[in-house]
């Protein structure tokens, strides 16, 4: 499909596409880099590819560059490899905030680049590479935001590229991604954070407790508060206009939950908790998630 | 293990018992009843129980009576049944607060009756008896809160009815179950509830699209908010002096974590995101969660 891809950033990601990228054939040639020795230890052992120790060198003759790094790694990224960038090869990432980014690229002012980025709507409470695996992107969408130098070519291409790892892909604008993904993972983020950090700094007497009696509700919780801090400590400053304006949101539809509770109102609490059923049983149905209960925990 | 053990209440929770109790072969005779009578058309063509279409009768004879049934029902099952319970009986439930209950049975200073309160932390997003399987129990903590006039016998015997259906049981006192499980259950639900109507409160032209993109979190939170609301209305207002404290403590948490974003705190963001990792790993080594990515879903 590619002639040459490279990606910088080898963790669960980045290391998944690679798995992918090698067992469908996508690419003649992969070259990877990271900053982590580990990582590169790791790949080394696990895969035979172009692996480089300069991060200047990855991007050469390259048609498709895929950053799949934390977003505060990026303008360091971008300024190391950009004179290496091949001619109208295309750029892409894997971030979940795209405003930011799309500002860093924008002031690079890169010449006959094709900057798409893309944000698989996958991942895992694990990181690192070993983490990874082939299927990780299969039946997750892909959203698509395309700078306006980009080329309707390179936008299929792309595209392409993601269905083949089993991606429904989709395109949208920067600021539309960034707003969206506000509600539907920044939002769930934050959230999950607060609710395991309340129910850990308790007395001790309870401190077991939180843990044994975990499955009542709060074990959902812990896997996403257990997300990668790093790459989150920064979607939610690149985001963080939206994720502030969502979560003033929330913080009122939370304070109408407890008013009712104060109140002993069980209309209004009937209310809101029925009106908040139906929407499972759509993500069901957009096969965004399993209907077995309990998502079908062993 | 008992002669008669009668169960009121037949939906997610109460049809799970009835599976175990007829699999195991806990009891020689099960009485059963519910008010609805879809509940009870159901009941007579899956099992051959006794089916009581007055409630007074149910708990007639029976050495075990398990009220699983919503909270805000309990008294006028008490009232009804009060008469016809067995001298020494085992009287116990399966709901999620205790207090306000365990002062509804004090108050009618019921005479030569073991009043156990039972909490199986088991349960999905699912209810009614079609949801109910016999497994719901296996490996789940249930925890005991007795009443000072149970005999350590009865205490004895309801631990090990409990433990035969799968679970293992822990005693507490009615309140601190009520404290416990304000952190570890109905906090996460408000909040559940909370995100989750925030989400769907949205912008017409974004409707599709938190559908859609629900799976870099929020889907994870859909699942609690799909839970029966009639029996959390009933939670949330018996357990409202508990579940408004820690929802206070939450609200501190969240503030915490919106300063850091306004200020672009790395530091601050880094350091609360490192410190809810850690409960993830405890929970699943409590045998308490999958260690499964994305909770093993396919």
């Amino acid at each position: 499909m590619f002639d040459k891809v490279s990606i910088i950033g080898c963790g669960l990601i980045g290391s998944s596409i690679l798995r992918a990228v090698e067992e469908k054939k996508l690419a003649s040639k992969i070259s990877v880099y990271d900053k982590s020795s580990n990582v590169t230890n790791y790949l080394k052992k696990n895969f035979s590819v172009e692996i480089c120790i300069n991060i200047s060198d990855v991007v050469k003759e390259s048609d498709l560059v895929i950053i799949a790094s934390p977003l505060s790694s990026y303008k360091e990224i971008l300024l190391s490899t950009q004179s290496n960038l091949k001619k109208n090869t295309i750029l892409t990432d894997t971030g979940s905030a795209k405003k930011e980014v799309n500002k860093i690229i924008s002031n690079l002012n890169l010449k006959d680049i094709n900057w798409i980025a893309s944000h698989p709507i996958a991942g895992t409470e694990y990181s690192g590479p070993e983490a990874g695996f082939s299927s990780l992107f299969q039946n997750r969408w892909c959203i698509l935001s395309a700078d306006e130098k980009a080329t309707k070519e390179k936008i299929k291409a792309l595209e392409n590229f993601w269905i083949k790892l089993g991606c429904k892909t989709k395109t949208m604008s920067f600021e539309d991604h960034d707003y969206v993904l506000s509600l539907t993972s920044h939002l769930p983020h934050a959230v999950a954070y607060s609710i395991v950090k309340t129910a850990i700094n308790n007395e001790d007497k309870f401190k077991d407790d939180v843990v044994q009696y975990s499955a009542g509700g709060l074990r959902d919780f812990t896997r996403i508060a257990a997300s990668d801090p790093l790459m989150w400590k920064d979607i939610f400053i690149d985001n963080s206009e939206n994720i502030l304006k969502v979560l003033d949101n929330y913080s009122k539809n939370l304070n109408e939950i407890k008013d009712a509770i104060k109140n002993k109102d069980s209309k209004k609490l009937l209310e809101i908790f029925s009106s908040t059923k139906k929407v499972r049983k759509e993500i069901i149905e957009a096969g965004q998630d399993t209907d077995k209960p309990g998502f079908g925990r062993k």
